[in-house]
């Protein structure tokens, strides 16, 4: 039991979690069915783009020595000898002065190395004439100039999104290399704890931790195992983690992580033989989150409290999901952002507030949740963001620069730090 | 046929769509899977937040009267009559300068008014002192202070989130009624395209567009319908559209708009006797994309080029989706971002560029893609968002302050409109 606590700060709590995690291994998965996880493999390009060298206009294609000298005053004659639609090639020989009249997409004939836009013409009878000199690849794109076959294009860790699900259907990976995603259970505990289906009883609360959580796992793209708790006794609950061990990678539990004499988790850990990485952080809300490793599993205990869950959610757990998945970006992204209601009171510890953000003219807004009483649920059901407040002697006011956790986004980014 | 189209600007081109939107009407869903949806009704408080008036502190609950006159020369005594646990309460009534002794949580008992923290007494046998006055409601949280019962948590229109479904959960609605889901289809034209798993041929490119798309509606929470095509001509493609239209209420195709012979879909619309709301639009890449309505279905003409097809899908499709759903906030935020790489081509219409963006020191950077021709493949493999540049006489120079759209993002805004 561990009732003396030392705080440790939120950039060490996390590097601790992150240096305990251990990845998932590998599956395929349908390319079609790729999208958010994270390549185990490089993907690599499996033909040279452009495929061969085409022209990038719709035009004549010419060779370029055959433009020598022309001018204003001396305009050079083509002869248009053969026509070469998109789709096609010619293995015609030009001689000189001699053109292929070519669309956009088409394959360059052997003999021509440039091409002149239409509107860089003149039409005479059986051909045109130019006004300038042409030099080699002008209009064209040329094999490989965007990638060779073999070049890497999205690097392994990167987080599959509808660009990378377009560049795999490029180069005709039907099927591709991901990390599986991590089994995750999550439980709640608490004597007080309702199911949403049932009427409120005196001292009692309706468990919202366990559905919030499921939302952020899915918002992750991972179906969360939910495990329910009929009763919150010690051998009741150390049983149903000891199962639960069996059967995912993770466990997140929300509350008894308090020192009180109900807060059970620590007892459990104990008990279990887990190491516990930390059970107090310098931040608020959430000081008591508690988190330990057992074999290659992860416990994380975040506070009883909804916006003390959520953050800690958020800055614990889902890196590290992303971490075993070998993201190579892991983090959410902090983003200046402009506060928009006071926080007066000042706080000598790091606070990450679950707040309402939003957007107006290019700048990013927050309003924080849970501390203007009058509106603590309506901004904890709005929340989509995290505000993080620097500890110190002074509150915040209103069109202060502060920094922002994106919790709705998708890109993450390579490391964690606050002041 | 339009083969004289009059180009719009890209405000005028989203207003169109927009005002041509038909709700997809409700249906019910069980609160767990509500996450990324729209509530189809104002969610509103089912009990008073909190339940009853309660302690905000463990200490004494004692009635404020008869604190009067204490002071540090002056200590006012207290007896303890009964202890107050939490999730409980008490009927006894407090005569003068009695006591509870109360847990944080616990209901404050008819009584009592005000609560005094155990680090504000000094112990006495069987009670304790006080050296201050204390006013009636100090640390007590009062019935009702977060929301009374009926007032209205969240607004009609707002997409479900982690926070959202917590306070469903909260107020015991295992259901929810949102906004359905519009019906997509998916249909990329083009006799130049191949499968996935197709061997590449000399002028054909695997079909992209159709897997990117998809994703981008999976992104939104929308599973997509995939239609295949087999050959490419007017009555196949006319018979196909035909079909889709009593399947879904939105047909995304991808090529065959611009004024080739073998763009079929402006014949196709006219055939139809859909209304073309515009076909041409001041903008690059992208600038055929085309829009129709045929009675209450949307018909979204999407350009065959990769990168005007995912910022046509952002652009006009999504916020079209949204708002089907009736979403409140149905666009995507654009944000201040930093330009990482020199655009130096000058353009006279908006540009809207496919980009990897990522985040630094709370800045955003967006690097563009497919036009540093050596890394086209790239950072289309890696975009998450859209660069928005203004038209006009000159290029971009690495660090210029430009407007990107976050499409990583579920959250949105209100308004539309780019200079």
């Amino acid at each position: 039991m561990t009732l003396n606590r030392t705080p440790i700060h939120v950039n060490d709590a996390v590097s601790k979690v992150m240096e305990r995690v251990k990845s998932t291994g590998t599956e395929t998965v349908s390319y079609d069915q790729s999208y958010n996880r994270v390549l185990a493999k490089d993907l690599t390009a499996t033909s040279d783009v452009p495929l061969f060298t085409k022209s990038a206009m719709d035009g004549f294609a010419v060779h370029s020595s055959s433009t020598a000298g022309a001018s204003g005053d001396n305009r050079v004659p083509f002869k248009v000898v053969e026509e070469v639609p998109a789709g096609s090639s010619s293995d015609y020989i030009l001689k000189d002065n001699e053109a292929f009249r070519i669309m956009t997409g088409a394959e360059i004939p052997e003999s021509a190395d440039t091409v002149v836009m239409f509107e860089q013409t003149k039409e005479i009878d059986g051909g045109f004439t130019i006004r300038r000199e042409f030099k080699p690849y002008e209009n064209i794109a040329q094999q490989g100039e965007e990638c060779r076959t073999g070049d890497v294009i999205v690097e392994k860790g990167t987080m599959i999104n509808p660009g990378t699900v377009a560049t795999l259907a490029t180069f005709g990976y039907s099927e591709v290399e991901v990390f599986k995603q991590p089994a995750v259970g999550v439980l709640s505990t608490g004597t007080e704890l309702l199911e949403v289906e049932d009427g409120l009883e005196r001292g009692k609360i309706r468990n919202s931790n366990t559905p919030m959580i499921l939302s952020q796992l899915s918002r992750m793209g991972i179906e969360g195992k939910h495990y329910k708790l009929e009763t919150d006794d010690f051998d009741t609950l150390y049983t149903r983690i000891k199962a639960m061990l069996d059967e995912v990678d993770v466990i997140i539990t929300t509350g008894g992580v308090s020192v009180g004499d109900y807060d059970l988790l620590p007892k459990i850990y104990d008990a279990l033989g887990a190491e516990v990485l930390f059970n107090k952080v310098a931040m608020r809300p959430g000081s008591v989150t508690t988190v330990s490793a057992l074999d290659d599993k992860l416990l994380f205990g975040l506070s009883g409290n909804p916006s003390a869950c959520y953050s800690g959610f958020e800055l614990f757990t889902r890196p590290a999901l992303n971490l075993m998945q070998e993201a190579a970006l892991p983090f959410a992204p902090f983003v200046d952002a402009v506060l928009d209601e006071d926080f007066t009171k000042a706080n000598p510890f790091t606070r990450f507030i679950r707040a309402e953000l939003f957007f107006k003219a290019g700048k990013i807004y927050a309003r924080p949740s849970g501390f203007n009483k009058s509106n603590a649920v309506t901004s904890i059901a709005k929340s989509n963001g995290v505000i993080v407040l620097p500890g110190g002697t002074r509150g915040f006011e209103s069109g202060d620069a502060v920094k922002v956790m994106l919790t709705d986004v998708t890109t993450g980014t390579d490391s964690f730090g606050v002041e």
